[in-house]
């Protein structure tokens, strides 16, 4: 998988995804009136006004990008409708030919991320029949709970083809709090990384395994060492653009190939018709404002590189 | 909620939650079948193979315990089809006047808890209606992401009455893989534990907090100082039965006066038929069976309060 992640950033030459993670605060108006005057004041309203206003970000940027990052949180707030559309998303998504990374941060005991594992990425078995549920190429996994949480996930990336970030350094202020405490000398996230790495050795798809990391853009001293630590590791790079990161900032997420991270936006593009910047747009044509800020983070990437 | 989950402990004299994670091979092949003729092969079919179940060892069983522990895993692996049948599942629960503690340890960063704490505990606002997602009671968080991480589910836990239990110590084997390496002399678990103490001091509820803690059975000598660091924090003890722990293992988990944990069993109960034990039920009669494997739990656990 992770080499199909390469070959399309290569081709696009754009290390980026979209994060499409809708607050309905972020739709303009008038596709959420148009929403609820069809479906109610319902969740199946609100799915609604996100799903269009999803559609219209993805048929706007689809050929700029090699990737998108559904927060599958923000879908799951609206419940079961929510959740729809999240599954409607991921399979648009595919139609379009992006790689889609679910970002749901699941981890448990052995046998329930087997479960979470089978749903997201693989597939169930029904009777004769092998099903699969949600689907997505890659999926953002919690280590907390130690190799026999993570190892399930690992064991269906082996077998379908699939992919892995793990949260190693999140982008947040207080990640910190557990993540940086030092154990033998060395910070948590350092242990994390050391795992992350034996993870994928099992699990190699050229270069790169595919297990994943995720390394957040507000900390690039931290950046500089896990790429070292992890040469075998491609990170998923959040923080960028609302959450304060800046392309300087994550410089050393990448190698001196321009491989090795994938940097994701989420707000900064999705909402980018309410930016001063892109307010000439107008909410009307706020995927065109989404297509012109994409096209403006790959420039400012690109040059740091 | 904390208090409303202690007054049904004392009313059923049970200390325990039944852990609902059904897994398709727990299922008597005659309720699946049945589900499958109906529904084909599918994910749907499924899905109502796991809601027949369910709704077998509800029926057998709700009059003696205070509350049940849905695996959210266990109906996610079965995509949207299974989650239908994780809400309906959570509905009918409370129908018959059972705490619902939701397992998803879900945990991201801020705005994106606040969207999970939304659509599990909460409500999502939708033009002007306040409408909810899942609507569980008390929900598992995962806290690798420190406090701003945790904060959206606590904030909400003060507005709507609910509860979480935070993951301290899991039960699984490598669960000390990071959870036990030592800061400045300290386990990270313990580290953990002062943080849940302090999230909760804003959420009391009586004794208690609103804020539990998640504390795996098959620790003894680890539950006891998570006991004493923890005294207003009221736990979630998984791991007996079936993945090792034994009642006297748990006994430090409640204080002098028998409260203070909830003991979950899942495989243990819903799939007791199973058991050498239990075999004279049969598979025809699996609620029954599930019925004695709950009256014995309790017995077993009473002998060492």
């Amino acid at each position: 998988m992770i080499s199909q992640l390469i070959e399309k950033i290569k081709k696009t030459n754009a290390p980026i995804c979209v994060g499409l993670d809708p607050m309905l605060s972020y739709v303009p108006e008038h596709v959420v009136k148009k929403s609820l005057d069809a479906y109610g004041e319902t969740l199946e309203g609100a799915a609604d006004a996100i799903w269009q206003f999803n559609k219209e970000i993805i048929d706007h940027t689809f050929d700029l990008i090699p990737a998108v990052k559904p927060q599958i949180a923000m879908y799951e707030q609206f419940g079961i409708e929510g959740l729809t559309v999240y599954k409607k998303t991921v399979d648009y998504c595919h139609e379009k030919g992006l790689i889609v990374i679910g970002d749901a941060k699941r981890g448990d005991i052995g046998s329930t991320s087997a479960a979470y594992a089978a749903g997201h990425l693989g597939r169930v078995q029904v009777g004769s029949k092998s099903l699969s549920g949600f689907n997505v190429d890659i999926l953002t996994v919690n280590p907390y709970l130690g190799t026999d949480g993570v190892k399930p996930f690992v064991d269906v990336c082996r077998s379908e083809d699939k992919g892995l970030f793990v949260l190693v350094k999140t982008s947040n202020p207080s990640s910190g709090e557990f993540q940086d405490r030092l154990i033998d000398g060395k910070p948590l996230y350092e242990w994390v990384a050391a795992k992350v790495e034996e993870w994928g050795a099992g699990c190699m798809d050229g270069e790169y395994s595919n297990v994943g990391a995720v390394v957040g853009a507000t900390y690039p001293e931290m950046s500089e060492i896990l790429r070292k630590l992890m040469p075998h590791t491609y990170f998923l790079v959040p923080g960028y653009g609302a959450q304060g990161g800046t392309a300087a900032d994550l410089k050393h997420c990448f190698n001196q190939d321009g491989l090795g991270a994938v940097v994701n936006s989420s707000r900064g593009i999705i909402a980018a018709y309410k930016q001063e910047k892109y307010k000439n747009f107008g909410p009307e044509h706020f995927g065109e404002a989404s297509r012109q800020a994409v096209i403006d983070m790959v420039a400012d990437i690109s040059s740091v590189l």
